[in-house]
């Protein structure tokens, strides 16, 4: 059997060739961090390298995921579905080993990393996971859901407000299972951190309720393997180790400096530390039997799951529904009578046809929908009477007690989201988070990041635009819409009543591959009529909601607030004799999505007279009016007034509507 | 004269009147915080109210901006301009007492807060300029800048991530003058905290190395007093007030819970409030004559102000220069020299001619620049080599030097541009702070708030695009320069070569009225020919780069790295005798801002065939190319892999353009 420190090198040696061989990419920390994730990969880690999606593994989550070889390097060495030659790839086109760590490219990976912070929000997420997800499904005779969360996180991740965020939360709840090391070497990018990050972090964290354990030698396997055990007797808090480190270790040249953070080392240093740390082969990529032989867990890995397996075979005899019911959590079905579900709350909506805030609508869907669907995991960052997330049937989650439903996550936007990212990707929630719109900004970042990783994430959004009125241009969200819709695979649906607010819902549970922002309204707003075809339609992201006796001389495009202008406009002027079609467009990336066919029957190219209605910046909607087109919209910030006075002032109006859609005729 | 607790009092009726005249609002926090405004009001705070813009005022911010109402009633007992009819008006349209308190509206307001905290990050920006100001300008026969920074913070503020960022960087920058009231009600909107914020705040900021003065009674007048002495004689450090306090206090039904919070009380308990606290007079809005009195500040301000203008003008003839210097700074005048100075560098830029990155241009930029204005204080969030801040002639601010022209943020991009705010709103200083492009959305409110707030402020941000090559997509910005240009009033130059970036930094240091965002390229790009007038055309945010001989059938608009694909694709079309036009479109605001028949000289109605190539999501191009045009962007994430790799995946090569631009042309 190898040495430790030997097993620990082959880390070393592969992060500093996989960055020589791209000529780029982040030696300093895996070389700085390879002795932790060495004895937490052999001696605790619990993992099945033949199947990375085991539902009871520990989760591993590299926050600073600039060092994503350590990751790949540790996920090589113990036996995953990740080779040499997808090393030597490292970086490279469509490889399995990008820049930084991408879960929907690489077996083990849990997460992708890289925007500093947000990896250790997601392990809150993913420790809430489990300790929600135990609590349902554990009985006394059988613990199923029983793993560890553990999260490496550098300074960086540290001076970032979100670790403020996501940590206080994780002491407020007492997530005993999570486990972070912190990479404290001294080092960021800029040199030495003393200039700029002189916080006594152990004291803070314990400030947020955390135990922590001070000084461990991160380089001395004994003092790592006591500090481990320290942090798994604890259970009712979480546990950050503090590791002192010496980034690029191993280097004789460069290490302890920020010059072994983000380059190659270039080959004469790779050879000196080669001759350094005792490393004999040469070769690039080369790693001795035995030291593969010390890291390996394919065995070790099956034979765990196996008796995981033997465990849930024995609860699926006694608790036969709730092993059913895991099963299906975990593989994001939809429960049995859940299109039925749907399609009667729809039309019960429908029917009952009430004059209504979106948000209040939003409230009334989530009741009815998380009545069948226990995996919906809802919260608000302090705002859950205002966003109406608050539904019949909400309960909290709180330390004494992971049964509940529902997170109250503080004024932490962007924490809750990243949060919510790790509840999604752990498996067996389908979360959801709130706040108003404006203050998406606070978590933009996080919102990307669903959307990069395909996650299952609904962003409830209330309070959409200069319609809250008083609260003035800080909360008035103006461009906040059109600017979501720009990031890639997320869909964005701002419903125009209660209906289509429910048809959002159901459309936002049921995406398994992306995230949703629902766009919600503060005031009240017009319920529409519709038959049976137009209520199908609505999810097809935009349809013809009104169409005019005879023919269609131009079409108003609306959304949200401003459908009920829209109809409003075509009403008075369908009366005047001037034919106008209204399409409700609730969602324009679904819309996008259907076939040109269907698209061309909503937004017939002969119809060239076009004026779009949406209370914010008017830059989306250029594609669909046309260069002769005309948007009415909100193109600077808002101010604090009474709702109707602010749509006065910027000239958002049903006369507006008129006038637009009259010049475009006549034009 | 009357007691404390009935000047506090005052504070009280006016929040509760105002709010339910308006009908909307919060009292809760005012009516908590009156008794600390008062006494930091009428003991402590260096004002002239017949002057709020007084160079050496103390700075006073409400970061929980929700409390609009305490500042106003505040501001209008002291005697600035803000009349009793103006608190009337409390949130209605173009009032001066909107909903949030907006430094663009109100006299004696020193920045618009509401998204939490901000204020709080304002203020040690404000803190940090007081100590860059003084360490310039005072000397020891006369210290013209020396006052202090107060700002109030709610459990909101210091949930939020960014109290993190900026409190930790205060307490290593030591900003001793920085006084922060910690209104702990242990309430927020969705209840009692104690079931979401359980931090031991007060061990927090000790551990960021602040002086933290735990257990005051906020409602006690002298325990405030004693406070606020003892925070005074700390010079090395900020200090944390830790309050305690009963939100609505005086409200015998609502105070103590969060009813009080944000909603209007109703008639009849204002009444039993007035009752509850003493106040006789039942009319709203009425005030005794012996309240105003006890506030009253004109005389005592006007001669406190009086005696610094004394001890200015010695100063001024002591040091005549550097007394006209000051005064150049805190107008936020450019030097005398600074035109010619512009027109040479770029002159020289234009006939050196390098290929070269646009950060690197940038860099050279500041350099040039940065010699002749000492308010250009810059910065990066923990990247200033990769982002060309670490200009020739930067000098890190420290806690024991503040002469300094450049702060190591660390890795705190929302705190580092909330900061800025505050260094731009103090006055004096020209701030820049860096970061890439895809870290924009961390800081995403806070470049938002400039925007509002009409903050001089430059945002540089490099790595702009799928041009960064191997980072992968966390690190690729494809969407972020549309949605940049989505906020209203910010700027946003995308250069497409060395001389473009030369012109949008002197563009961003003189405009006044608004942020600017520069994006910058990682990889090298072509430096462009160009006479002249095209020279002094790229001012206009875009212009007519390339003509070919004959006339032009089509045209072609680049922006940045995707510029010189523009040019090679018209080069290769002319010489095939297809005249194509290029349009070079750095900065699509101010192009827009031309008049219209600037705009048709540059895009003129008559070609119709045009396209558009930009390497990010297309959205922002479609009202420039038309309806039958064309946009070559990248509406997808990106992907790790080198460069150029990158930009053949997604197709953006000067053979797609020439291609588009063809079947344009056969349209």
């Amino acid at each position: 059997m190898p040495a430790r420190r030997d097993l620990a090198n082959a880390i070393r040696i592969l992060a500093m060739d996989a960055v020589q061989q791209a000529t780029c990419g982040h030696p300093g920390m895996p070389m700085g961090m390879a002795d932790i994730a060495e004895v937490l990969f052999n001696d605790h880690l619990k993992m099945n390298p033949g199947n990375p999606d085991w539902a009871d593994r520990d989760r591993f989550l590299l926050s600073n995921g600039h060092g994503s070889m350590l990751q790949y390097a540790a996920l090589h060495l113990a036996g995953y579905d990740l080779s040499i030659d997808d090393l030597r790839d490292f970086r490279q086109l469509h490889s399995k080993t990008p820049g930084h760590p991408e879960n929907f490219m690489t077996p083990g990976v849990e997460t992708t990393t890289g925007p500093l912070g947000q990896g250790l929000a997601n392990a809150v997420g993913m420790a809430l996971a489990e300790a929600a997800l135990g609590a349902r499904f554990n009985h006394d005779d059988a613990r199923i859901v029983d793993h560890r969360t553990w999260c490496f996180v550098g300074d960086g991740c540290l001076m970032e407000g979100i670790s403020h965020e996501a940590c206080s939360l994780a002491g407020t709840l007492g997530l005993g299972k999570l486990v972070v090391f912190y990479d404290d070497n001294g080092i960021s990018i800029d040199g030495e951190t003393e200039g700029w990050f002189t916080d006594d972090s152990a004291s803070r964290f314990e400030a947020y309720g955390w135990q922590v354990i001070r000084n461990v030698d991160g380089h001395d396997a004994e003092e790592i393997k006591t500090a481990i055990d320290t942090a798994k007797k604890e259970t009712r808090k979480p546990t950050l180790i503090c590791c002192k480190t010496v980034i690029g270790w191993g280097s004789p040249n460069m290490q302890g400096t920020a010059g072994a953070h983000g380059a190659a080392l270039g080959d004469d240093e790779i050879a000196a530390a080669r001759a350094e740390i005792g490393w004999k082969d040469t070769t690039r990529f080369a790693v001795p039997d035995d030291i593969y032989a010390g890291w390996n867990k394919r065995e070790a890995g099956a034979a765990a799951e196996k008796a995981w397996q033997g465990a849930f075979a024995d609860y699926e005899q006694k608790h036969p529904q709730d092993a059913a019911e895991f099963k299906r959590r975990l593989a994001g079905e939809m429960p049995q009578n859940w299109s039925a579900l749907c399609r009667q709350f729809i039309e019960k909506t429908q029917s009952d046809g009430k004059r209504t805030a979106t948000r209040k609508a939003s409230k009334a869907a989530i009741g009815a929908y998380a009545a069948a669907l226990p995996e919906l995991l809802g919260g608000s960052a302090d705002l859950s009477g205002s966003n109406g997330t608050d539904f019949d049937g909400h309960r909290a989650i709180t330390a004494l007690d992971y049964s509940g439903n529902y997170v109250y996550y503080g004024v932490r936007e962007f924490g809750m989201t990243a949060i919510t990212n790790g509840l999604s990707l752990h498996g067996g929630f389908t979360p959801f988070g709130a706040t108003f719109l404006t203050f998406s900004d606070y978590a933009r970042n996080a919102v990307r990041m669903a959307a990069l990783m395909r996650s299952r994430n609904i962003l409830v959004y209330t309070h959409d635009s200069i319609g809250l009125g008083e609260d003035g241009p800080t909360h008035q969200a103006v461009e906040h819409v059109a600017s979501l819709r720009l990031i890639p695979n997320l869909h964005v649906w701002r419903p125009g009543d209660d209906v289509e607010t429910a048809v959002a819902w159901q459309a936002a549970i049921e995406r398994a591959n992306g995230p949703t922002a629902l766009v919600l309204s503060r005031q009240d707003m017009d319920h529409q009529t519709r038959d049976a075809d137009q209520i199908a339609a609505i999810a097809q992201g935009g349809y013809v909601l009104r169409e005019p006796e005879g023919e269609a001389q131009a079409l108003v495009i609306g959304t949200g607030s401003e459908l009920e202008l829209a109809v409003a406009a075509a009403e008075r002027l369908n009366a005047e004799g001037i034919g106008v079609r209204v399409v409700s467009m609730p969602c324009l990336e679904v819309f996008n999505a259907q076939s040109a066919a269907y698209r061309e029957s909503v937004l017939p190219a002969g119809i060239t007279a076009r004026v779009a209605v949406e209370a914010g910046v008017s830059d989306s909607w250029y594609r669909f009016v046309g260069a002769a087109g005309q948007v009415i919209g909100v193109d600077d910030f808002g101010m604090s007034a009474p709702a109707e006075q602010v749509y006065e002032a910027f000239g958002v109006t049903a006369n507006a509507v008129v006038e637009a859609l009259k010049s475009q005729v006549r034009g």
